[in-house]
């Protein structure tokens, strides 16, 4: 058994090296595409050899998995700590809060993570790894959409509106791999974020007593 | 110079090579995946000689452009003809087109696209040719929707309900990529079809005169 003050530089050495990695598979899967993101080219980018990346990841798919993980964590956390910069509520927050999560369907993780869906259309072991991952981060937006909107998801229709406004944030994502689309993907965030808000004030006036 | 009945039976000959090849290039780009459709891989999946297949597309690129003009097509010839079996105008109706929208974004034909874009993603040269085709399909169905729908595509409202509707629809069909979603998708439809139809009909009121 080593001393706690001998293990912990190691350790450290180990976690540093295991998010380089990560951090290089989504960077390569996003600029390079799926074909390109082997677990050598990734242990390249990263400065890291190939044996210390197969120490970590024995195959490519354990490499994806973790990086997804990794992906999904970083949305969330970055999700979570802009709570306190939402506008009141009212329109003006539906708008932000659906920005917010349109944001993430267009960032670098969600490019990466594009390339992986689409690897795992025709790969269905790949497919099974990905899907519950993809499944929990949908709860945790759903959860979080929620109580920035004041709403209560247990609500079949505040649900299905969070869930139109996943859906919309992923086509969106996906017109933006294409091409800069940031000016016609402003209007339509604007458009669906006052249209959200009107359709969960409706919700409310139909449930008498439920909110004020 | 060949009499006419001559050149037919070449002409005809041709023109069905040329379609067995792009049907080959959809179908293997849905089921295979972008790196699995080569012109040789499609030349064989459609019982085609590679010298034949090189004849009529020299290039891979020249495949894949034709195969994604082929499906444009068959979409819009498939969304022009359902036009008579549309309900009664209405939120039914409106729920109808929305499901026809969604319907094409969730096809093999869609699949296929799918793999175009995400490789295009590290392809500029790839992303310049499908742009155009992309845009001139978002265009014809923008058409096609306000027609169905019976509203003014020229009124900025009308025109960001459809596109919101796209882009919806292109967040469905990556959705489905993963896991058969059909019965949460069918819920968004008649949620988003509904809401539609609200804020197109506050589009009418609020402009005296454009409508009865």
């Amino acid at each position: 058994m080593t001393a706690p003050e001998q293990r912990a530089p190691k350790q450290d050495r180990s976690r540093i090296t295991r998010e380089r990695l990560l951090g290089a598979s989504i960077d390569l899967l996003a600029t390079q595409g799926w074909a390109a993101t082997t677990v050598g080219a990734v242990a390249a980018a990263a400065g890291v050899s190939r044996g210390a990346a197969q120490h970590h990841f024995p195959t490519r798919e354990d490499l994806i998995t973790a990086a997804l993980v990794h992906m999904i964590d970083q949305r969330l956390v970055s999700v979570a700590t802009v709570d306190s910069e939402l506008p009141e509520p009212g329109p003006e927050r539906t708008i932000a809060v659906v920005r917010l999560i349109v944001d993430h369907y267009t960032s670098d993780l969600f490019k990466a993570a594009l390339q992986v869906w689409t690897a795992a259309a025709s790969d269905p072991a790949l497919a099974d790894r990905v899907l519950p991952l993809e499944a929990a981060m949908s709860r945790e937006v759903l959860k979080y959409a929620a109580a920035a909107l004041e709403r209560d998801p247990a609500d079949a229709r505040v649900r299905r509106a969070i869930q139109t406004t996943l859906d919309l944030a992923r086509g969106l994502g996906l017109a933006d791999v294409l091409s800069d689309d940031s000016e016609r993907r402003d209007k339509i965030i604007r458009f669906w974020g006052q249209t959200m808000d009107d359709v969960l004030d409706d919700a409310r006036k139909t449930e008498p007593g439920a909110h004020g």
